[in-house]
Formats: C-alpha cells, structure tokens, sequence
C-alpha cells in the first residue's frame, strides 16, 4: 500500500517534471514493461534523440528491462548511461525511509 | 517457483564462478539486502579493492540497493560503474526467457 502511494506520488510529480524537461522523460512504474518500451519509442519517432527512464525502488528492474528490450529489438545502435542515487521519501507512519533511484539516458 | 530455480541454478553458477574469479564476485539473490552488503564489506577488509555486485531479473533492484547502502554507509568514497544486459534463459515450459542482468563494479 505504501508502495502504491508512493507510485502514484511519484507519477504526479513526474507530469509536471515531463513539461520541464520538454517530454523525454519516461518514469517506469508498475504497468507492463512494453507500455514504457511504446512510450520511449513514441518519444523516439517524434524527432527525441535523448530519452531518460527513471525508476525508484522495485521497479528499478522493469527500468532496465526496458532499455534491454529497445536496445536488442528495436534500435540497436542506441547508447545509454546509468546513473543510480538513494531519495528520502516519507512514509505513512511518519518515517523517513531511503529508496534506489536510477537514471537511465537513452541516446538513439 | 522458475525464479526460485533460477535463484539457486545461478547461486550455483557463482560459487564456481568465485574460486575463477579471486572472490570479488557477489551475486545478489533474494536474501536481505544487508546480508550483500556485509559481503562487500568482507571483501574490502580483507584486501579486496574491486567488487562486482551482480544480479538478474528481479533481484537488480536490490543490487542497486546494496552498492548504495554501502556507498552512503559505510565507504563514502567509493566508486561504481555500472554494465546491464540480457541472459537467455531456459524455462521449465521449454521456452527460452530473456532476463535482464547487471554487473556494478564498485572500488574502494
């Protein structure tokens, strides 16, 4: 449940982050791993050439999944960087609590 | 229950892996994720300045998790580079599934 929160916390502050970054910022959370791969090669096709994915916590692994997934079936000359990091976030019984990020950049 | 057998096919794979490669090999499961660390930091005690963390599947989250306890814990200075990629891997079903793996290299 508080993992749910914090999901869905962290996609209301990645819209607003999409709009800062000009839409080539990809936050992977629990949907199926081709959802985000349709959504970076969407971001691909309308001219991006840089495309970050994010993920914190558990879904750290569908992150890399989908960089996997683009680079072997879909564009294979693609280069990427991975940058990892630790976030506090509060949870619900009021302690702060530390999460893996990762920051993946994508560059067609 | 295939992650299960994956877990203990690949466990195994290391232990052989590890006498090859001078023990500086620590292969991320589903144990706690400070039982890892505690293995990085045996490694460093004892001498060793180089240690790959590596996982696949599911467990690369905690594998992220280890590196940066142990970064923000323990060995402030430490520094890590990171390498993803995709396994086959034969399932009970006769199929063959691709798994995503990482192999973070951290150094005192």
């Amino acid at each position: 449940m508080a993992e749910e929160n914090a999901e869905t916390r962290s996609e209301a502050k990645e819209s607003k982050y999409r709009f800062r970054e000009n839409d080539n910022v990809i936050f992977v959370g629990s949907k199926p791993t081709m959802s985000y791969v349709l959504a970076v090669m969407t971001q691909f096709s309308g001219g991006t050439n840089e495309v970050h994915i994010k993920a914190r916590g558990r879904s750290i692994s569908r992150a890399v999944d989908v960089v996997e997934v683009v680079k072997n079936r879909f564009v294979n000359t693609a280069k990427h960087t991975i940058e990892i990091g630790t976030e506090k976030m509060h949870a619900e019984n009021n302690m702060d609590i530390n999460v893996s990020t990762i920051d993946i950049k994508l560059v067609k």
